[in-house]
């Protein structure tokens, strides 16, 4: 586990941006599952201005990792997310998105496996210890794409709602996501989390007990695994900081 | 996950070999941690028919990933055994085998990490669920290179007198083992196995819940894991396989 | 470079076998391109043996890198030797089975790319230096797959009509080769030789000057290649190793 | 070859220093042999305030590939060069660099294959087609790092001279430098030049002929190469790109 620690968002963002532009410049075809959410807004920023208009960027696919159908629209909350921050502005060409929705997740991990897995995935963190869609009391660390129904927990169905922007006619009976056994067949992970509230989280994840009932702390078992902070949501770990 | 079902031990053990000896043949150091006990026996005899006398195999290093004390005696119950079942027929040499013992535990996985981290790790399965030291009640999967109390578990010092030989008087107050997070770091997982009596572990481990309760649970979680098996061991899992 | 000296053909074939094993042993496609000829010849025979029958072995794609044309046959020279000497003995599917011919030799490259690249390249040598078709005086190191006239060089008409066993009306007027370029992309290079005739080809191929005349004299640029040799073959190289 | 033109010298420079980082943001020991000169200016400015007081980048470890000594002096003409560019503005530890002179050049590259050897070597690229100290005339392909004398080639002693500044009394007898083979067995090649007055020699080592006359034009032939150019430098290769 490689943790960086960095001043503040801003810092947090650009390392993370140089971190997968490390995995993006080299010349074979390069397979990242991205994040869509709050945590990624400013490093999407600087890499739809560092990408933009770069052929030799066309060597890089893009997965999304999970999805919350909206009725009657073309596209899911995910989708639209990681079109608004980054596949829009970037100018991302359709033949290289690869788009995980309610109809072909069943597919995702052999279709993943097949052209030829991950080269790596970025993650954010939930307070709850969230990662994806592994919520506590939904899947478990051995699923894998999975299918997880609006009745899963019993906060469950408004978490979907809101996601859909409070309209209850939106809300889908189920959303999909790639399992923690999906996740960790990427030959890296990249998490990143900012500010305060997310420290707590942090601590469990990597350094607390390994357990489904905060689920990101499978991530570090990974051989392969970056931690990307700032300082205010890595500041209950210093402790195991050097 | 690469699962592989040979015939029978002898083709297991084989397969085995090959999978060592293609990390071995390479031209950069080569860090491997190895197993003793009875599943490795005939793979041993080949590879160390294998590798005695050729140069060509000294960039391999070797590490043992537990130890059991052996009171009074100068090699512990693992070292004891991997010398007799590869390293002394194989005429490895000494300054390429990195000792774990009872004193140095808590270095080993900076010890690892400083010599480049394990290349590949080769593991054995208990019908309990056990690998290396990691047996149910005791150690945990965020557990990384850990000292076991022989009161760790209510059998615990009977399977201790046991491993010593069965005199009381050379059994220690603890062992020391490799936790879960050391091994899942290691680039490469290769576990192995045969016999009726492995099958139900081997179904549990790889397609099972992912539980300390069944500690080799976790191992299904790395993104490079083979597991060589003879048709028996493999006989609960056929539904897996495609 | 490393250098495995073997003490005969014998022992250069299996040890030749377990490299390629090592590369074949994973879960991810495997691109690997061989060489016809005899050197191969006991090689194949472990090989075909240790493959046959294996569906974990359906990872693994093959590609021949040079052939030359049998006017009124359905297969050239390499294919047919090929085919002979380890596709049908091993059982290999069709579909794992990439030909390099005489009509598509222009896409060669291109298609291997697409691909994912060759993980490994096992090559032969001839005395005069050549390794695939890349004989002295006909292709250059800054060659890509090639086209070779059959009037390239003085004496090579009667070398290809020996090819295609002698018959006159069966000698193509040109063989498609890929050129050191192509070759030297692969991850990973595999040089084998045996035979006392070999010996001064090797000793310029490793250690020589890098000269279009000596065509395999490019291979010790190669970052990752592998020279296996029995001791007659080694014999010029003794002031060289260690 | 993965070739990236970008616009002018700041963005060429800016991708560069995101290749570079790219390597470093790794949890393993990182090998960089990196050059002095002017092409790298603004590269250095950009990576020395990234990587300066970030303890993450303490696995990375520094190798200069040639150096002038200079009579008198503590450090010769390379090593005074990076001190400023790069090693003093970045505040790297002096335990992570690694110094090639004239002292010590026979074992550089045993040295660095017993460190693990170079993950990226980072070169300029000169008129006359030289890389490193690699000029016409006098290293050849298959050298190691090798000592080159002041009268090597008829213009060399006047270079020398005024390498060091103009004054004779400091010129030394000879340099030394990696040779193309030291330098081919790196596991990555990155090449960056800007400037009309490249455009030439550009071309003349991506796709001209493979010959010591133009020392780089060895570089197409290593399996890992990446280039990254300004639209000037690039301005004779736009027939080679798609």
């Amino acid at each position: 586990m490689k943790i960086i620690v960095e001043q503040d968002y801003d810092a947090m963002s650009k390392t993370t941006e140089q971190i997968l532009l490390g995995e993006m410049l080299q010349e074979k075809r390069v397979n990242l599952a991205i994040t869509a959410g709050s945590t990624p807004v400013k490093m999407y920023q600087y890499l739809a201005e560092t990408v933009r208009d770069k052929p030799h960027f066309n060597n890089v696919h893009y997965y999304n990792f999970d999805e919350i159908p909206v009725k009657g629209a073309e596209f899911g909350v995910t989708m639209s997310n990681l079109n608004q921050l980054y596949f829009s502005p970037a100018k991302i060409n359709q033949a290289n998105i690869h788009i995980l929705d309610e109809k072909n997740y069943k597919d995702q991990d052999a279709r993943i496996a097949a052209d030829g897995g991950l080269d790596l995935i970025l993650l954010g963190i939930g307070e709850d210890g969230h990662f994806c869609g592994n919520l506590p009391g939904t899947t478990r660390f051995e699923c894998l794409t999975s299918r997880v129904e609006s009745d899963a927990t019993p906060g469950m169905r408004e978490v979907m709602i809101s996601e859909v922007g409070g309209d209850e006619s939106k809300c889908p009976d189920y959303y999909v996501t790639m399992g923690p056994k999906s996740v960790m067949q990427s030959r890296r992970i990249v998490l990143f989390a900012n500010g305060q509230k997310k420290a707590t989280t942090i601590r469990k994840a990597l350094f607390g007990p390994v357990t489904n009932e905060h689920p990101s702390s499978i991530l570090q078992m990974h051989p392969n695994l970056t931690v990307v902070l700032d300082e205010e949501a890595a500041s209950e770990i210093q402790a195991f900081l050097d």
